[in-house]
């Protein structure tokens, strides 16, 4: 067996020691003679295993008591709409556009109501965040909605936006447990933990209670946020795999210092990776200086061919999912906590070794016509975990 | 390791020789050098396993072209509000009520518009299949909703209703896949995959086309069935863990003989239980013999205090979630594919062990106040799976 540095958006990287406890206990979850993927929501084994999700959960992010976490599914897309439903009751909310899913969440609120765009970062493609200190804000808007980091154009908010006295809603997906956040500072934070946190069909809400409606008339049980917020996220069979997989990264988030140890981590890999770029004459980041994430790096060569051909090397080399998203074009390093450092280093090899001898040197171009066998060779990149 | 014999309700029992290839993949499917826990749903090697998961389904339930099969998330009681969004454009639709979870779907309905209760067993506790054959359904009815299998209550319906031409919507969580069924005899079938077919957090909705509208203003994004069914149900990022187990069922069920090599199982399994208790003079059936379901086996003493023991001695034995639902008390044995003949067998066993030794006979109780030791050593519950 051999485990590729995985540089993919999400469903992304998960630690190792994570997987390999879940294979362990994939017949026998601690002596219950049964496979979390079989056991009853119901039963006190998995009701140990969502709260001690949920308390560790509360632990990392110090969440105050009057908020309340709930696991939620459907998706963030789903969360966009729920979010407005529960939210803006007077179906006004005002949104910074600042990328593909914070557009995508407007979207969804103008399919249910009247939301306002009151700052963008189109006119760049979305390569900086707005000044927000002074937005016009609407008096009556329910809320300012955000998505702090940027997952496609790897920007992420430097700081929070004035809302002026309005409740701050912020999708954190693509950032969530990676540094430490100020919970009081939100209304509310969904997340996806796809990217960070665990397998893909989860969201987790945090909500301040009193923001949460007793009542919504026409809206479906599973859209109000009372409806979970009440039944501890039982109300109807969960993702039970996947609150059990968040809840072993969370004690690993734990282990590895809490959130103040990831942000280091975190600061240091991204800085392997932003420093190079910074001083190549090859490569370059996409993004201001001042608003840029930690965990997802875009970079351009400048030639459409030459980042095709670095992507075909790289992924055969054993550092997968580095294509760029089309809406950016180029490659694009997703490093998000599980990544280990050693995989931003050896990405830094890698780049730094096609800078020594150009891609478009195509005398050393495979059978496949990709410049990849030297690369393979000199870097050591498929990590033999068996 | 052992493994108990897992009569829960759902999530449920699944097949041994899927978790076992769930975990030898963990940290490597087949060679991509990741978990599925961590691939990208828009990889080729996830699209592979999601398109392998359709086509195997289409292939075991013999489904029409002209039927989309869609992979969603949020749980059947988000189905329910979908199922009405999508098909009840006149907000009116006729249910059959056999079960709590058909009425959770009445319920729902009520909430978006107005549904009616054309037929109902509550007046004898959902023990029977009222009669179907002339129903009072609306001229204008959009549909008319059945839960074909009743998990609590243990019915199954022997035959389908009368729709008297409007189109046949039902919820087959609870047997879904455990019989052969005719597709086009529906407009849509709905299933959460947890009892039958894998881990929670999936749902399979397949819908004729043309059924499903082409807008629907007012309604989220996630709501509409054609969102998922135009995007091959990568809309957005879905529960890639749960369709690739589910994937991996589909294939173990194909090679157990297809649906009908499950029915004649299933039949016997079912058929091992239902003949004891008709036969015993401590447990009995709860349900009227012409709508047995195959899957949910509820039974009682008569005696609630005899009901507790026999839970405790059976839980102490390795025989676990036998617990019946509250709305019937009791016990109950979900039998799902995945249980094997032996575990039936071996319950049968149980129950025989303690009639001829009642349980009210003290003198063998152990230090809990159990009467489990001498069962626990007659028979060999737990099985060695190392």
């Amino acid at each position: 067996m051999s485990r590729v540095y995985n540089f993919s958006a999400g469903p992304a990287v998960l630690p190792e020691e994570v997987l390999r406890e879940a294979a362990d206990e994939m017949l026998d979850y601690q002596g219950s003679g049964m496979s979390v993927n079989e056991m009853s929501h119901r039963s006190k084994t998995f009701q140990g295993i969502i709260d001690a999700a949920e308390t560790d959960l509360r632990s990392l992010m110090d969440i105050p008591d009057n908020y309340k976490v709930i696991f939620v599914q459907g998706g963030d897309s789903l969360v966009f709409a729920s979010v407005f439903m529960n939210l803006a009751l007077n179906k006004r909310a005002d949104y910074i556009i600042t990328g593909n899913w914070a557009n995508k969440a407007y979207k969804e609120a103008e399919i249910l109501g009247d939301p306002k765009i009151v700052a963008s970062s189109k006119d760049k493609n979305f390569s900086y965040i707005p000044d927000c200190s002074d937005l016009p804000i609407r008096d009556d808007a329910s809320y300012v909605y955000i998505c702090e980091n940027n997952t496609i154009y790897g920007t992420k908010f430097p700081e929070l936006p004035n809302t002026k006295g309005h409740e701050l809603v912020a999708d954190q997906s693509s950032m969530f447990l990676s540094e430490p956040v100020d919970v009081t500072r939100y209304g509310l934070i969904h997340a996806g933990v796809q990217k960070n946190v665990g397998p893909a069909g989860v969201q987790i809400v945090i909500v301040r209670e009193d923001l949460i409606p007793d009542d919504l008339p026409g809206v479906p049980t599973m859209l109000r946020f009372k409806t979970q917020a009440d039944a501890g996220s039982l109300y109807n069979t969960p993702n039970c795999w996947g609150i059990y997989v968040c809840g072993k990264v969370f004690k690993w988030i734990a282990a590895q210092g809490g959130l103040q140890g990831m942000k280091e981590k975190n600061v240091e890999k991204a800085g392997i990776l932003y420093d190079y770029l910074d001083s190549s004459d090859m490569f370059s980041s996409t993004v201001d200086p001042s608003c840029r994430s930690l965990m997802n790096v875009p970079f351009v060569t400048g030639s459409p061919d030459l980042d095709a051909e670095f992507v075909a090397a790289a992924t055969k080399a054993g550092f997968v999912s580095l294509k760029g998203h089309r809406s950016v074009g180029g490659m694009r390093a997703s490093i998000y906590n599980a990544m280990p450092r050693e995989g931003c280093g050896q990405a830094r090899r890698l780049h730094e070794g096609l800078r020594d001898q150009p891609l478009a040197d195509t005398s050393t171009k495979n059978a496949a016509g990709c410049p990849d066998a030297r690369v393979a060779k000199e870097i050591p990149c498929t990590r033999s975990t068996a």
